[in-house]
């Protein structure tokens, strides 16, 4: 960490600075400018509060030099983690491809699709049953109706599951659900962040719709320093000001986010661009640009769906997808497939 | 609402949803076009979904004519909406100014501020027992404990407190609490709004860091839904990629908000620019607009506050920048002080 | 286009609005809600200009139904633009691979970048001789010089050459140049994207840093507009919050773009991530995502180059990620390469 | 400014980095920490290319401690600049009152408003004659006849005048104008910024819409590196997700800039918001946080204004809000009229 100091720092005030950080074992080196003095810190500068040092009159600025996250920094943990469900992995360089309807409707249509995406590739299978929707007027989901459908087509297809989570009072519910989402516009619910810490399924963690890697990052590290290992990013698109598109999908977090954190990554370009035609497109891209997976709405009678009935591929249209990604995943990670 | 068809739509398609529509009691009034055609819907609409009707194969476009909101809406709802707690009043031209610490650290600290602010012409206490941090090492806020100081500094000074809550099953330590805020990281957190609409606090509801105006107002909307009409809206600056600011104050929320709803707008300078230096000038901004009242952060000792120290004034520089609040105000809406 | 009229219109203006559309050949369709009154325009409504009617007293909003740009719409232009020069194509499903130092420092180093890339796969040369910088201390580009030295590259390597213009005035420096490109910045320069139609060498506009797909076809509209219709549009990477890279590059402007447009789409992965290790990642996903071809920074020794150092490839690195980015497009695109 | 080196950096490359800059004056302060080396620089290391240093293999990082501006901070010119304009001062807390019509269209109209805005308070007159519009079918403005009018405007009333110019070959055209604007999107057209540099005609220079402050004081730099002194900073609103409005007026510039730099800074607040309603409140705003000055569109016959008629206001409704801006600026600045 670097402390930028306001010229004619007092003096008083200063030796009072580097006292207080020398008693938490940080050691302060000073480098005294025309300009500026900047004091670069020696220590475990992690747990520093940046607001209080901030506040102080004789500081002008203060940068951090180290990332804020511990347990998700690949620099501390090298090695992918790869999570396994089941026989089922996540992360590691292997393809994993999600896929399933949007909101849950009825047992039939979520048993028919999760059979017809395990035929065509899918290697899990996702529905909603709780639904945040923006308007109170909307279909909210079938709720824990809905949980019981996607369990009958787990029973039905062997494929794990995973579903959306709104509130740690839920945790009940989803005690056979697989992974538990969390939503983007969840993604710095700490209440809810921490109850998830604090049990042991995986986490699929959406980044929220202005929110930078580094926050992403910092709310998956409330569930690691829960002590849960175990969660998976999911870009699903930010907000930009282009209207055409839903969000605008950020592919760049791929090869960045494998350099910083050591966290299965995997792109949602349903959401991000909000149109089916596009999907497949974005789908490439995501995996083209090194993705542990993709994670695809796939309804049967999109005309028909209860949300986001424009963003869902048809089963057909999913089957004609899943060839493309592999063979690109073959080309850029050397293709394991579950 | 009206429903863009794309070219040459089958017969039988449009037959089918004019008949869905009409099954509604919506009126269907088509308008062929050389390139496109167009139909205008005529009835209540507020309640279609706007998802079911694009995912049409026939469909090129939808766009709503109406605002989605309906109890928050000036049309439906003339007059201002005027919450009163226990005499002092928000809403309605009346000037409320609402002070005090980031986050609760001790009872001689929040009693001494309040008292101080109280007497420079605040009228309603603020202070932060739980604290929603990006980092999970940082200060959580004081909880329970936190609730206690500032429910002694009431007593103390007899003005009305409002204080974070950040999920449902907090709410009975809320029990005294005057004012219940939502803070910009849960504006869509629906479960939390839902539970709030059921209870009859009044609730400020912070904007959401990049959320438009209608989907501040749909959260709203929540609330009101619910069968709770309390509800103060808070700008508190939007993300921008401005680095200087923490935030950028939109004050223009003010005049816009103010021909939207009936709803009070007040602004939070503190959070938006993060810089105490900067605070009075955008107060200022803030009710030369036409804001409600505003929402300033007040700590006794900057230099050691827990979070948000740079932002914060002292009680002394508080007391400087009220009478030129005051004074715009009196200019801009006439003048009533609580 | 729709006009939205507010409640209870005055009958005069009403009138006066009818006739006026009407003396313009245009059809107005009124739909009587019970909320609203909406008039549906039919006929050629392009070239109407949306603020007049906006300003009206009667108006409550307008909304366009078409799209404002004609000669880039592919609507009116089914086939791929496809650009041929001297032999090299651009559009139509042939790979374009464009590579290049982001300024040109001397002719040593030019024409060994050339070679090198032309041999790893390269078909055109791209090479800065006038920069456009946020600084006006920061280093301006050679110039003339500059100009000289990539025809000299040019005549070593048969590559055609694309190079920044930043003003009509430079136009007479450009004769030899085979593409002219238009930097983010300039955009919408107005003034330049006329010149520029007005003449008949290629055209390479880049993206602005937030700017719409509509906003960035009507710059391509005012070239077009002049009788130029040689326009490639290049996706450079657009503002955001993230920071860890120096823009974000937006993939789906890709599927989106090949449906709005003929006209060929290029993606510039250098600028968008400023770092050299991610530039492999982002080319595979354009390339993946339909492009038309990349854009890519090379450099020799990019610790002493003059600008941009940090996002170029040098040559070996750059002759590694030509064969992904080939066996991308084949299976893609169908693989049509130069 | 700091460097931050790569954990174990090559010792030869350090030792040559440090050669270099100690060849250009510059002293190396390193901090050896647990995790990462430090380099602190002393001397001036304005015109360090910080792209050169980023290249650097054994870089990390580079952050800049001082300001890159010189000329446009304040640090190095506490006093406010002011700029006469025949008698009429800009800057220095003077009330400038800029107005006039977004378009000249008729002598007529421009003579009326102006010396309608005369009346009412304006001190400078403005009016485009060259119109910058996203689309080349949209009025373009009337050119050449439009400077005419603007001068015979002049010369019936006294007041200056302020116009956009678009390239530096329209110079010869402004030979009477009192100020060139440039426009938004030309923010970073560099070429026009250096010819402007050469000239000695005040500018008023407009934000770009997703211009951060530290870029718009790099354009500011370089008309002033050229040898004019004479800018002035005009705010007209930023790009953001909002589209009620159609651009959000960031007021918080006004007490940052005026911190940052000597420069006079004014507000657009009709640009901002486009709608008249809101454009009262929001010069209301501008004033209260501190603003030299407001430019305001006004227009006799708005809703036959050629563009931007929405925002235009009426002389009278001009009028009316003139006297609360001068009331609001003797609270906020002690009230200098020009």
């Amino acid at each position: 960490m670097i402390i930028i100091l306001k010229n004619n720092p007092d003096k008083d005030q200063l030796e009072n600075l580097e006292y207080w950080l020398s008693g938490m074992g940080i050691k302060v080196h000073p480098t005294v400018g025309t300009g500026k003095t900047i004091l670069g810190l020696v220590g475990d500068t992690s747990r520093l509060d940046i607001d209080l040092i901030s506040a102080l009159d004789i500081v002008e600025d203060v940068k951090r030099v180290q990332e804020p996250f511990k347990n998700a920094n690949r620099k501390f943990h090298p090695e992918d983690t790869v999570i396994d469900i089941g026989g089922v992995r996540i992360g590691g360089g292997t393809l994993t491809i999600i896929a399933g309807p949007c909101s849950v409707e009825s047992e039939e249509q979520v048993v028919g699709i999760a059979k017809s995406v395990k035929e065509s590739g899918a290697t899990i299978l996702r529905g909603g049953a709780f639904k945040p929707r923006s308007s109170p007027y909307s279909f909210q989901g079938l709720g824990i109706e809905g949980i019981r459908i996607l369990l009958a087509a787990k029973e039905a297809t062997g494929l794990p599951v995973v579903s959306e989570i709104m509130d740690a009072s839920q945790l009940p519910l989803f005690a056979d659900i697989d992974i538990l989402q969390v939503g983007a516009r969840n993604m710095q619910n700490f209440s809810l962040l921490k109850a998830l810490g604090k049990q042991d399924k995986p986490v699929l963690l959406k980044r929220g719709l202005s929110s930078t890697y580094e926050e992403w990052l910092m709310s998956a590290e409330y569930v690691l320093a829960g002590g849960n290992d175990k969660v998976i990013l999911c870009e699903r698109g930010i907000r930009t000001f282009e209207t055409y598109t839903r969000n605008t999908l950020d592919v760049s977090c791929v090869p960045v986010l494998r350099q910083m954190t050591h966290l299965p990554v995997i792109i949602d370009p349903s959401h991000a661009c909000g149109r089916y035609q596009w999907v497949p497109a974005l789908a490439n891209a995501g995996i083209a640009a090194g993705a542990d997976g993709v994670l695809i709405e796939v309804h049967n009678d999109p005309q028909h769906a209860k949300c986001d009935g424009p963003q869902s591929l048809t089963p057909d249209r999913f089957a004609q997808a899943v060839p493309e990604l592999k063979a690109i995943h073959d080309i850029v990670r050397g293709g394991k497939h579950n």
